[in-house]
């Protein structure tokens, strides 16, 4: 199936054509596209779109269509949009909002992005601990048809708008109608505060399996909710951030074909660069190793192999240990455990990998004698050698992440390419020294 | 502060304390821990406990007593407990439960644990379409007192169970009470087969914002929902088997102290062999180098900065295409605007990393004359095999994920170590055809 040429758009696509071949539109065909949808697919459609499409998308309307977009936004989501926006746009669009919306959207865009303030809905079902559940229901149906979002929990306050309580919006609707909401309430209530970091955030919401979590200040005042839907927009997001440290780059923050060629290239230049001048001490030991090399050339044959197999065993454990990390499986506390538990893992695996390198020379030879008479303490070396790097590796990929935590940094910096540079150097000394040791008189 | 130790038990632990040192208990520490718990504290403990915990823990407790616990659960994380337990005690749990939720089990143990029929809730609000509003409410408030755990919508079915429409239980509230369901359903529903893989399930619920999907057979019949806070959790295990495939082994599966040692060490010894195994190729490489080497042994020093060069900035790009396309910001027919990006970024980071590696040999130079008269020469070779070594790194790595999603493999498994292995054998060959070409005469 190819997808419509943007020539095919006069016509008008449906929503799901448009949807479909949206990432290849210019911004011009995607408002063409957008404005020839029916009024409510259109509706649908600008929901569904992530807060940086929105943005474009609303910029590129003509000033008097932008309203309407712009209103029909909760305010968290008119939030995201904003902060998508060029700065530029952003005094224009914030004056479309009617005065109690933008006083909501002014007070959500002092938060930062990641915080809990940041993702929370200022919008929630509010009442007074004094009313019954029937006074409570018909108070509800009418919030209901106005303006608020999430109707799952309902909150409980005092004049203070200081959080009494909470009761689900099920309990609610299957208690005796006459009883007091004070006596059904649960006032065990878990809260999160507004400047609470959105991972934590994410943590309570799925450790205790709720629906949402209400935002409060540090004078307890009820500032919004956070619900399960940011939720998963926040895993996927340091899901994300996790995953391209772990490849080695700064975290590009956006899709990968939205980001700008040239902030892209910084985000990855940086790394590279710096893990090239760590790698440039490999160089340097090689350098130090210069006359064993010239003297047995056939060691250097297996420099590659040992010093990446100590990279991969690193980056293998580093890895598990850092996404260990990042779902709180494991903590600082349970250093010793992994670094005996990844002791064993690296000796094992050393030891298989050791055999192998082992193998291959011993049989290799037996077909084509490339590695002449001493080919049986060469294999040796290798052998230890591999022994040796795989087991430094593993413990160097395991516990690097921890260093960077207790040093305050993200456990995720420890990326493959970072622990396979430290092992590097290492791994040539070690298969260095273990071949001076073996090999002196024979082939040193 | 220091954890409190396994002999504080005896007074009691409260959920918290019991909470955050369940990972260092023991199996009957656990048990002693949760029975000396107060009853409701117990059970919100048990409900937050992982299916893997719950298992372990109902197993481990005196018969009589599992029952009540097993009968607490939803049939969802009744399976999902099942699916965790021992073989041999499956059947004698199942035989715990009443006749009507030991069928609902049954049913669902037949889905996989991936997909949308093993996730799904089989409780959900259903109505009849000739209803009224204000009998759709009376009938759900006689629901939502009995089992129905989730009434965020209500599924409107005809007598073979087919899915006729849904209203959402903020919209049946805010309604004229006398209005027929039929007429304020909605009927252009998205709902998921039930052998639909979990993934995509995930993406149907978070790219059209629902709070949960209802799930059909082929016949269309209604079998239950999948709900935003099971979405959370797959969200985090699609990530973490993601970020392990990415870190170069097979996913675990379970937690990383979870997972016995043995079981472990499998899923990191078969990748690793298999690396190893592809960076012989390395040394055959060089063995056929071997003269060159022997005549310029400062080509050797340089041998892991250039391959290592090109397996970073591979790792680089596999990665954030593995995740782009995870996320499906990137499909397959985006081939060739990612070639064309990739190509462009590979070029830019090879003219910077080449430079580096210029300057590096250069400025050395004037300091100490490590390199010979030809010093030159071997800085421009130096230059040269990273421009090429890096620009090929970043092609392989960004479009090997495309290959193996074509070839109907998971673009996960172009993992970091993977894409370095591929790189390393042609970086070899770059490095020493750049240098005959250029050192041809002089130092070769």
């Amino acid at each position: 199936m190819t997808p419509p040429t943007p020539t095919d758009l006069n016509p008008g696509l449906s929503a799901d054509e448009l949807r479909d071949i949206w990432m290849i539109l210019s911004a011009e065909e995607r408002v063409d596209g957008f404005r020839l949808l029916p009024r409510t697919d259109a509706e649908d459609f600008f929901f569904e779109l992530a807060a940086h499409d929105q943005a474009q998308l609303l910029v590129a309307l003509p000033s008097h269509e932008r309203r309407s977009w712009l209103r029909l936004l909760p305010p968290d989501d008119a939030v995201d949009l904003l902060q998508e926006a060029p700065a530029e746009e952003r005094e224009r669009l914030l004056a479309l909002f009617d005065e109690p919306s933008r006083k909501e959207v002014n007070a959500l865009l002092a938060y930062a992005e990641d915080e809990a303030g940041g993702l929370m809905n200022p919008r929630f079902a509010r009442l007074r601990p004094d009313a019954t559940v029937d006074e409570a229901i018909g108070y509800l149906r009418r919030q209901a048809r106005g303006r608020i979002e999430t109707i799952y929990y309902v909150y409980v306050l005092d004049e203070q708008q200081r959080l009494l309580g909470v009761v689900s919006f099920r309990e609610l609707f299957s208690m005796d109608p006459t009883q007091s909401i004070r006596d059904i309430m649960h006032t065990d209530i878990i809260s999160v505060r507004d400047d609470e970091h959105q991972e934590t955030v994410s943590r309570v919401i799925s450790q205790h399996g709720l629906q949402a979590v209400p935002v409060i200040d540090a004078e307890r005042r009820m500032k919004g909710i956070v619900t399960l839907d940011d939720i998963v927009d926040v895993v996927q997001e340091e899901a994300t951030e996790d995953i391209q440290k772990v490849g080695g780059m700064e975290a590009l923050g956006a899709p990968y074909l939205n980001v700008a060629f040239g902030s892209m290239l910084k985000k990855r230049a940086g790394w590279l660069s710096a893990l090239l001048l760590g790698e440039m001490l490999t160089a340097t030991a090689m350098a130090f190793f210069e006359d064993e090399i010239a003297r047995a050339v056939v060691l250097a044959l297996f420099v590659p192999l040992i010093i990446s197999s100590g990279g991969n065993s690193g980056s293998q454990a580093s890895t598990l240990v850092i996404r260990a990390m990042a779902l709180e499986e494991v903590r600082l506390r349970d250093l010793w455990r992994v670094a005996r538990r990844e002791l064993g893992a690296g000796l094992a695996l050393g030891m298989i990998l050791g055999a192998l390198g082992f193998l291959r020379i011993v049989i290799w030879q037996a077909f084509t004698p490339t590695y002449g008479e001493h080919y049986m303490l060469l294999a040796l070396t290798v052998f230890a050698s591999l022994l040796g790097v795989v087991t430094f590796g593993t413990m160097t990929g395991s516990l690097l992440p921890f260093v960077l935590r207790r040093l305050g940094f993200d456990p995720a910096s420890a990326s493959a390419p970072f622990v396979a540079t430290l092992v590097d150097v290492t791994g040539l000394v070690i298969y260095f020294t273990v071949a001076s040791l073996l090999l002196r008189g024979t082939l040193l």
